[in-house]
């Protein structure tokens, strides 16, 4: 049975997101989880929640670097914030994977000192999900993105070993056998994007295994065409973040309109279905997390504002990951093409 | 009084919804039109349509470069295609300025062939314009993105003329007096984004007469945090295109509920103040057209679903941009930087 590290610090929501998130998970599955972080602050929400004590041990770890602090400047001064305690745990061989819902660069920053890299890759990557319409039977209703901002530019070599690890994940966590693999780029046709992107597809219309299905263009992503849509760091953050915010609003407006008067609220209310299929495609939140990739050991990043629900499907992810040895899978795809 | 010549051939609708686009607009105001593609089916959609005479002249021009057409070949192929016969128009001062709905390439490539570069520039770039939320009072309901495709990556410099560009633009046209100018990146931070990035903040920040606000970040877009947005046209262009296919899938998702059952019809009438609304920050085929800038002249770039009302505002953009000397404008911020 895998055993998950999760910083109890991390998120909007932490510690008692967190902590009740694990307590779940301890009572509905056999996952050995261990709680990293302020021991007197997770004692105190785990008193008042039911879970399985056998399935979680409680590391302490002093500090917390905070979600919105210099991620660099948080690893240097803070040997002891819990997310660095997390992977720790990890590299000496007292847990599988870690889970957090904290500061995204201070995770990436904590894999690199304690995890090794995969040989051959040169550029590991922060992946996200998101939701998109569904094309064909047995197609995940969420789609992978890599790299949503682990780098910021990179050559067409990163662009296949990311295409290669997004399809290995996708493989064993969604389950697809041969995920659809796509590139962002500013234009369907091969000659599209530059240099790079014109390389990168090369490579990957020839790469033996390689669900390729071509470039694909912005307005795409929200379709079912590609279940792991590669690209560079810079555009894959921007990307991220605005279909991040159009949700939020889209939550603010369904709100304000629900406020303003009574006719509004009641055909919200007749709408209900409707908007909650909105909501589904739209709302990160309740999703999970996502992988950074391109280690030994994976870490799942789940989203800052994770709920309970969220974090306890960020486990299961990650607990899923380490018994399908999704890290084995890349080994294995990056040694191919070595 | 400006002279606009339009191209009648481009568009998903054309030539029957630029024509009665120009029609309506020649009953409406002084704008004088030239009309520029197969004369005799001009001919056929102004017969059934009310349009006074003396503001309308149809050119003819006996090709048409598809949508879908590559736009190289297509330029390289087709002399007398109306999008190259509208610029020629203003070459020769027959007209002032161009509008199309038609394909986006072609009308980049017609303007390098028939418009002379400002001096100093290096890149001319595509903007599009997008609905966002609004901060103060004043501010226009739609924000300017440059460069959206006419590029694929930039150095600092070329940036820092976006900026100049559509500052000016927006000055002119939505009578903002000091736009507030963004560079779209992976964080808020100075440091972010690379090289490039960091350069262009640092210059633009230093900038005279610049009201630069910084960087912004995906999930800002929707706010009314930036009136100008700059970026390459490889970012660009992705997140216009994404931005285009949410609302699509937003008018689908709206459809499909209103006619799925009574309750979310009855639902949909309740909430249309509200939906009306979500429309309105998401539907672009309604607006006028957004600018290709850098060029002695200006070509409006109006959506290719452009319906007449559509057609109608893009040919009162570009008279207004005539009028209020735009390219004068830049040409003029240009100078001062060099």
């Amino acid at each position: 049975m895998p055993t998950i590290a999760i910083d109890a610090m991390g998120g909007d929501f932490a510690p008692a997101a967190v902590v009740k998130g694990v307590a779940q998970v301890s009572m509905s599955t056999d996952i050995l989880c261990v709680l990293v972080g302020d021991e007197r602050q997770i004692q105190e929400v785990l008193e008042e929640t039911p879970y399985n004590a056998e399935q979680i041990d409680v590391h302490h770890a002093s500090e917390v670097i905070g979600m919105e602090e210099d991620p660099k400047e948080g690893i240097r001064r803070k040997p002891e914030a819990s997310i660095v305690a997390a992977t720790r745990l990890v590299k000496q061989g007292r847990a599988d994977a870690v889970v957090t819902a904290g500061n995204t660069g201070a995770a990436v920053l904590a894999c690199v000192r304690h995890f090794p890299v995969i040989p051959g890759i040169r550029k590991t990557a922060l992946a996200s999900v998101y939701p998109r319409q569904i094309e064909y039977e047995g197609q995940d209703h969420l789609a992978l993105l890599l790299d949503v901002g682990a780098t910021i530019r990179c050559e067409a070599v990163d662009l296949v070993h990311f295409a290669l690890m997004g399809s290995a994940y996708a493989r064993r966590i969604s389950k697809i056998e041969a995920p659809q693999v796509a590139l962002l780029n500013m234009g369907r046709e091969e000659s599209k994007g530059g240099e790079v992107m014109v390389e990168a597809h090369r490579r990957l219309r020839t790469l033996p295994g390689m669900n390729f299905v071509g470039n694909i263009e912005g307005h795409e992503l929200a379709t079912g065409r590609a279940d792991v849509v590669v690209c560079e760091g810079f555009l894959g953050n921007v990307v991220l973040k605005l279909l991040e915010g159009l949700s939020e609003m889209m939550g603010d407006l369904a709100a304000s309109a629900a406020q303003q008067n009574w006719r509004w609220k009641l055909g919200l209310a007749m709408l209900s279905g409707g908007v909650g299929r909105l909501r589904e495609l739209t709302d990160y939140a309740r999703y999970g997390g996502a992988p950074i990739l391109g280690f030994e050991h994976l870490l799942i990043k789940a989203h800052g504002r994770s709920t309970e629900l969220a974090i306890g499907n960020a486990v299961k992810v990650a607990a899923k990951a380490v018994r399908d040895q999704v890290p084995g899978e890349i080994k294995a795809a990056i040694q191919q093409v070595r």
